[in-house]
């Protein structure tokens, strides 16, 4: 079996969306990238979370071939490799239907950086994809749906290291970040970021985003060079 | 005993509500049919779920008449056998209260297809009877409730394969599928995409519905000949 | 030590409130009486739920004088008191802080019946008494916070074995029933049904309750002599 | 090593906010000071709290010198030291994301006493700071965290021993205690009264503060040398 420490990772990513509510019954998938060997490591399509082994996980390469594993990867998985391409820095990749991330998705709403729970982890709002076309839809859905992502990011700007989520419209919710494991955790910080951004925009409508040197403190306190929270 | 296997499924439907939270106190009740033997198992009333057993479940014929069991059926089994005589395909049945999908139904709204979490289980909006009439209410209440769901699915012509829910207006959500497993499921799915539906609509009233093309492209994507998820 | 099987019955009810969630810390408290002794047997005062145990609850007789045990009542058991001399046909009687019960109670707000959840524990909307006023509630303010649910009930002719619970403006929620158990899940109920009427009022602000025909339905399957819901 | 009691205290502090939902991931801090010593006992910085001992706590003195401990203390250090040398009467201390209180706090709102679970635990609204300026959030930000909070207790004539909490604007809360425990109980009540908050004013926006002479009864009832409630 080759790949095991990075099967066993993206296991315990695909336990941590089940666990903490992101991901009910078969809904959601993680992976993890070998960037030197260029294989992908992904969760099987539909199994139940409950019957997941480390063995279980199916490895893939960037043209989407099944290189090791006996199961069909995840339906998603051509979203996920087309991530991978272009996000170079990247090293795990999840998707989720985590419900209040998925409202705001369904409700074509980006997600506005309201407070420091949102600048520890995103550094500006959450981004929401415009819908896919018909045609992007019928042929190809899961490549283009990763396509689009990345279109937005290039169209806005935006360093998908600095913002490690986004949402796809009429969708759910895809997180990223340097393994697989950190990936999930920032699905799961982005569903209470959800919440309280739901909860704060019912409380205030009028509610602005939080200010520019407030989002730069606490960003820049916990990533890049001169971070000081953690032991690091 | 008879039935061993469909009264150890109807057993683990009906348990799998109540941990779910889809059913507390003893509000919900889950069946299955033989439709070789055209019986019934089912939830017998009122009893406590920490109490329940697979040999508790009860079997009746679709008369109502109690085939085998020492105890009373769900008063809520006359529903259960119109909708199986109505709808030839399915195999299993579930009524709860869960919290939102309720609301919904006390609202007197159907639950619009926001996105792909909806589409991947339902195809289309999830209907919303009328009220029963009071003569409807006062004499074979249940049976009533059976023959509103019917009639509505019959005046929309939805079909009961591809929309495997339903709210009763001011009361509750069924809902059905090819066995018990499958309709408890399905329960747990509806009130997931109702406390979504709720979101979006809080977040943005002026919300419409999905693209058609997308809902196409989830359901079938999941369900009939040309389904690609999962392992089949 | 006396009336060992009702402190069992009332220690049960009062980890019931705190494992439902229905009373966080050491907020709540559960009782129930020996209508033969005129004793009441309630939950000592601030202790946390984790060091309860049966033999710790205390006995009070009707004047409020503690008969039995070694700690000092309930706060509020002047108010428990009142509503047992008031309502002859209740065996238990349970206070909680309820979240969405007691947001109700906050804003001022009965909780119309909108559909059979209500329908099946309570015959009619949940009350909401008036404030009490600055000499209510300086002097003598838990006996007086009884007496101002009693007036409620007599002036809006409400019968209290119909209407198993009730709001207290800007406080909380008080429940009862013919013992301390099933006062306690009424008070659970009580929960529910606040959560489902905030969600109905929210999706439909112009909602209208259910039709009365539906609520004699529900109320009258579950109770009174026709009643054919359970085994009995 | 020192101060084994207290480090065992802040332990628990922390473990309270976590097992409570009130810190998810490694988010919140608890810390505990000795009055005679002038040290105080804080979390590390960014551990996860299922890997937390009593012996990583970190001991600093007042000008935040590490004066045990082979971690660094948690980033939010100055905040605590400026509220314990601010606030003579407290004995603990803790910050915490939790969701509904940041979204007041994200939505700059006070939390205003609507009824009598509000009044057990503060007298008076949960107050919001002012915005952090530029400077002060560029250097010093921590400190300046904690002195922004004094200012405002300061210009509002609050009694910090009377409101154990409040909501930093754009952020989350602190709250306090008498000791770490007390504290973290204290940010526990906060966010359920946040909940409450929030639902009472979604259910009746027009919505008026509670009655003076309820709040004085209940917060007068529980704190200072007429209370009556628990057993002392």
């Amino acid at each position: 079996m080759i790949m095991e420490q990075l099967k066993k990772e993206v296991y315990e990513a695909n336990m941590f969306l089940h666990e903490q509510g992101l991901a009910p019954f078969t809904w959601g998938n993680a992976s993890g990238i070998d960037r030197e060997k260029n294989l992908i490591v992904i969760k099987p399509s539909g199994i139940e979370y409950s019957k997941l082994t480390p063995e279980m996980m199916v490895v893939v390469d960037l043209e989407g071939n099944v290189v090791e594993g006996d199961l069909k990867p995840s339906s998603d998985t051509p979203t996920h490799i087309e991530l991978y391409k272009a996000f170079p820095e990247i090293g795990g990749c999840v998707h989720t239907h985590s419900v209040v991330a998925t409202s705001f998705a369904q409700a074509g709403m980006i997600i506005r950086a309201y407070g420091t729970t949102h600048a520890d982890f995103c550094y500006g709002s959450v981004p929401c994809t415009r819908a896919l076309t018909k045609d992007e839809t019928e042929d190809e859905y899961e490549k283009n749906t990763g396509l689009v992502i990345i279109e937005h990011f290039k169209n806005m700007g935006f360093d998908p290291n600095a913002r490690p989520c986004t949402l796809v419209r009429s969708h759910g919710a895809f997180a990223w970040g340097k393994n697989a494991i950190k990936a999930a955790e920032n699905a799961g910080t982005l569903e209470i970021v959800a919440q309280m951004a739901m909860n704060t925009v019912l409380l205030n409508p009028q509610v602005k985003r939080m200010d520019q040197f407030l989002l730069d403190k606490h960003y820049l306190r916990k990533h890049g060079k001169n971070a000081y929270y953690g032991q690091k």
